[in-house]
């Protein structure tokens, strides 16, 4: 079965420019992270929007098990979202979230828009990164899975993950203090901020309080203002605030596959 | 209550060398990642042994919550070890194993011995240790956690896991075999395999068989077999191998700590 034919953002509207860049991608904290950059990019240098930043996406179905197909594993091994395909690079593929963003900065952001060119901050914002993709992204990740997924309820896991990842809010939130309280590394809006944001939005789903944050609730608030946010946001379609029932139903449909995948 | 005084790995014995990195460190598959690290670059630059690369480590007891204190917190800011403080570079600290690994090549590995000068290699490497990052490390942390620590037996949880990281481990041992079959990225010993290999090592711990994996299984030994390797699992001490007895005793004493820290 072939993958699903590549879409174009809302942002390519008008464009005939060929995609250089291809997003491999999903409607989750993790896939939001690369179509978020490419969008602050595309407006950051609008002399590389049509051209080596011009992009399609490939939707990925999880219920159709697309992301384990033979010809996505060519381009990520692991079977999971997201991943790119860089034309600009010979093809060039990279797989997990924090890897893309790191390709794109250290190829389509000379001007450092959204890394840094002093080392430290370099090291720093890596530090953070790390912090996120070994901690909040799998702590929170299981969170979901006991408080959603999971076809026993296990409090034990529910308490275990939730308590964890509220813990680790807290460092982040300490985080955002150490410096002027807005953004995690050198006072500026970076990768660092990008590649935990969708995690920390989503608190809701894993059954997280923000309230003890008053600052990561800010931060939210400050990147979903920005128009690159919200355009990376619609990529692969634009999430509705959803109803109760309609949050138990999506957390029904989304268990069926993962404890069919589960069992395999 | 002050942090216990540094020590001198068995590479310095002799030296009176003042330390230039200052290791914060336990006997853990993250631990052992910069410690290794550190022990290779000291073998490949001899001139940089005593000087820049000149090191001490800071034992931190989890028993004591060393690794809560607020002079640590300082350091690491999310209570973890391992972290790095760098004199070379004004008293830097680095957070988080990969980003310590990151920090040691891009300053220390001038020729690239275990890191590579091609964009599109360390692009890769990356991919691979973000993968280990976000995936291995947390999933058999996770086994780890269900199968010796938890003072339920969920086997649930304990399945979960410790299917995930095989999962996992089938990753790594299709990563090996794309390339020549005996390193991840580049046909030559990295990072990328210095990262993962801590945990994979301890398959046994988290109740993982490692027969399905048989290049994963050669490549432990390979890499244990390399002085520096071997050097860096000295430190902070060099575990001995268990009786069942002593495994079961050294878990009890584990899930003390542990669920002494999840109370809280």
């Amino acid at each position: 079965m072939p993958l699903p034919a590549p879409q174009l953002p809302e942002s390519a509207a008008g464009s005939t420019a060929p995609a250089k860049l291809h997003l491999y991608t999903a409607g989750t904290p993790n896939g939001y992270k690369p179509s978020i950059l490419l969008e602050e990019l595309r407006l950051a240098y609008p002399d590389l929007k049509n051209g080596a930043l011009s992009y399609d996406f490939t939707s990925l179905s999880f219920a159709n098990k697309e992301q384990k197909d033979p010809e996505y594993l060519k381009i990520n091994p692991n079977g999971r979202i997201p991943a790119l395909v860089d034309d600009n690079a010979g093809g060039h593929n990279v797989f997990e979230s924090a890897s893309i963003l790191i390709w794109l900065v250290e190829n389509y952001d000379k001007d450092n828009h959204f890394w840094f060119s002093d080392a430290k901050l370099r090291s720093k914002a890596l530090s953070w990164i790390f912090f996120a993709h070994g901690g909040v992204g799998p702590m929170q990740g299981q969170a979901n899975h006991f408080y959603r997924y999971a076809p026993e309820k296990i409090p034990y896991g529910v308490k275990r993950y939730q308590e964890e990842t509220a813990r680790l809010y807290s460092v982040l939130e300490d985080g955002l203090n150490a410096g002027k309280g807005e953004w995690l590394v050198g006072d500026k809006y970076s990768i660092a901020d990008i590649n935990v944001f969708g995690w920390v939005r989503s608190y809701a789903w894993a059954g997280i309080d923000i309230t003890p944050f008053p600052k990561l609730a800010a931060w939210i608030d400050r990147i979903e203002s920005r128009p690159g946010a919200y355009a990376g946001l619609g990529v692969p379609t634009r999430g509705k605030k959803l109803t109760k029932e309609e949050e138990e139903e999506k957390a029904k449909e989304a268990q069926a596959w993962i404890m069919a995948d589960q069992k395999k």
